[in-house]
């Protein structure tokens, strides 16, 4: 799981939090790590607090990957609005992120499912530039980089499988406002699958073999939605590398695991929430997700 | 099906129609007349089109609740934004509509399935009271009569068994913002079953054994979401109607059903593109739907 470690100052329509430990591949590093040894590429700063990192541990999330560097670790502000699907930075300090420049274990160089989180599509394509014969790529991407940098988005996309992407970013990225004629238009450049995000209405995946839909889980309350796309991500990943085979039926099986992770995340502040998530919950909620859209073709009667 | 016949004028951020075919009877009409034997009650003035009446019984639609009366027909303009969920409403000539006070065939009276669509909840009332033992009493209403006759919608929704309503008019209703508790609070009324319709994201199903979810179609285009809410509601009752049967998997197919019917619906002006719609397509989206969530429990490897 390659991507940011942060410390998150989150606010939404109803509570404050401060401090609580964010980053994308904390998120899909906790959420992975549910299904399958994870090993989590990132970089923190000496300010990073050593509970912290055992949480990580503590998950059995190997850190052989993590780089602590000389510094502050990456800090960023949030600021929900009442839909809890759009956000406003409040602000961004880099802080040792700017140094982030990860070389991988080699025992992670080899075959394996790897998450490229959101970060820099210049990191991105120096972790592909590392990998041989990988398993499965699934990439992450924002705003921000399809806006800025998007040659280097379309390179990352063209050498990975899988895109987990939000509806404004399709858009962006393909320039047309139909979020299935825009799907199709990224596919064309090479994808086997791509993930939509959409917030409270779930997720949908399009693959070669047609297009795939679950719902958002039912909460009562989302308390922060921060980290449910890479705990979606992670979740996802971590599936298939539990499974070990990638097939229309195991990715569908992992966008509801990845959903079911998700949904955990967003039910409080910050990744330690979802890292202290209850293993019978998460089953409990998959065969939820399948009750959800069971339908018995013949009539009963 | 009670309600409105309309002739109405769209505009969406594309295009322009004039003069169509509207109204939430002649939708959920059409669409029901797909599944099962339908009656039209509502309102015409004397300048409704005969082709117009003959493009409804040629669909088998009886018209002996239709009430051709002195004066203009309803007419309706409505203007929709870039997301296609949002619309203003440009004007409202309500014609003939103040005098509708629909006195139901008396072969209408007995058992049956009823969808009270979109109208004043003293109307509604009114049919209500002219019921003896319905089979199943579905009501929709909107936002407009939630915020000026509250009360009276609450009884409508007392003497109903399923309510067909969209996020906004849930929250509305229920005073609270998560989907999950207004839907709750709602069902705490009497109700059997809630609807609730999300446009581009389909729909959800609250029973009390729980939560089921369909998806919005795929469509690559989307002209005119105008009638895709009476679609849903018209093609749920038809399909129970033809079932006769109501189970948590009867409300199941019948919201996969409505949900074809209502994808049908969006993609040209009026409903004249629904009544012309294809029996084998709606076949083919039946199964569409069903493959969009279909989940193999076991791993198949």
């Amino acid at each position: 799981m390659v991507g940011t470690i942060g410390i998150d100052d989150i606010e939404t329509p109803f509570e404050k939090a401060r401090g609580v430990l964010g980053g994308s591949a904390t998120y899909a590093s906790i959420a992975s790590a549910f299904h399958a040894p994870t090993g989590l590429v990132s970089i923190v700063g000496e300010d990073f607090a050593a509970e912290r990192q055992s949480l990580l541990s503590d998950r059995g999330i190997d850190l052989a990957g993590l780089e602590v560097a000389a510094g502050k670790t990456f800090r960023w502000g949030g600021r929900y609005h009442a839909n809890y699907d759009d956000r406003d930075t409040t602000f961004t300090d880099l802080n040792v992120l700017t140094q982030f420049d990860p070389e991988l274990p080699a025992s992670y160089r080899s075959g394996g499912y790897v998450l490229l989180g959101n970060v820099d599509p210049v990191i991105q394509l120096k972790v592909l530039d590392q990998l041989e014969n990988p398993e499965l790529i699934v990439v992450d991407t924002m705003n921000f980089w399809l806006d800025g940098a998007p040659g280097l988005v379309r390179e990352v996309f063209a050498r990975s499988d899988v895109a987990v992407i939000n509806e404004e970013e399709v858009r962006l990225y393909s320039g047309c406002y139909s979020i299935p004629q825009a799907v199709e238009r990224m596919m064309e450049g090479g994808l086997r699958a791509v993930v939509v995000k959409r917030g409270a209405y779930g997720a949908a995946m399009k693959t070669h073999e047609g297009w795939f839909f679950v719902a958002g889980y039912p909460l009562m309350e989302v308390r922060d939605p921060t980290g449910a796309g890479d705990s979606l991500a992670g979740g996802l990943v971590g599936y298939l590398a539990r499974e070990d085979k990638v097939s229309e039926q195991s990715l569908r099986r992992a966008v509801v695991h990845g959903s079911v992770l998700a949904s955990l995340a967003v039910q409080s502040f910050g990744a330690e929430g979802l890292a202290a998530a209850d293993p019978g919950e998460i089953d409990k909620r998959y065969q939820d997700f399948l009750r959800f859209s069971q339908v018995d073709i013949e009539r009963s009667n």
